[in-house]
């Protein structure tokens, strides 16, 4: 029995099983919150907040004067953690439209295996 | 009394402490580890392992077939991961010099507190 030909909707390698652990999702899911803000928006949208994107940038700003997040950065952050199911974009069909971000439940999942990473580092930046 | 000058060498970012959680170096770590290679290198070389050029590149192959790495990449990658402190560059003085390469203890606490976001994204690739 072929697993992946089972269930092609998690076919995310073509790693060999049994051979040696498959790190092509973790690389994949790594590159991206490697990236400019990407580790903070997923901080912001834990636990269940909701957040609309001028309070969203708003919140990122905070704690940062000479560090601006600008709008081409935010919206391709955005985007890119939505396409990954990292991120939820809720529109509420209103005039006008009101838009709400979120994690998904994969999103709340990776905020807390990535805690003990973030946790070092703050430890290591600040001690 | 300001720590930032006490010890420079800590110096790892200018945000204002107090304000929020600071994101950079946990950032400027995940987007070193999210390049090619960067966590396998880190996996085979943990719980102290040390090993040489050749045999790191036959270690990191195994399991995959079609995903070759070049020697450019896995030069680039041990060079960055040496540079950012995360691995040691042992030279022995033999003739021809013998080199190896080994995870530090900044290195083994990272492949530490990666787990967590390894474990969930090969169950997730896999299941």
């Amino acid at each position: 029995m072929n697993k992946i030909n089972e269930n092609p909707s998690t076919l995310k390698c073509n790693h060999e099983q049994n051979s040696s652990p498959c790190f092509i999702p973790a690389q994949r899911v790594l590159n991206l919150i490697g990236k400019k803000w990407s580790i903070q928006i997923i901080n912001v949208l834990s636990n269940g907040n909701k957040v609309r994107y001028n309070n969203l940038r708003e919140l990122l700003q905070r704690g940062w004067k000479k560090n601006k997040i600008s709008d081409a950065t935010l919206s391709a952050r955005l985007i890119e953690l939505t396409e990954e199911g990292i991120l939820i974009r809720d529109i509420h069909p209103e005039i006008p439209p009101k838009v709400e971000y979120s994690l998904s439940e994969k999103g709340e999942k990776l905020s807390e295996v990535l805690q003990p990473l973030i946790d070092w580092t703050i430890k290591v930046c600040h001690e």
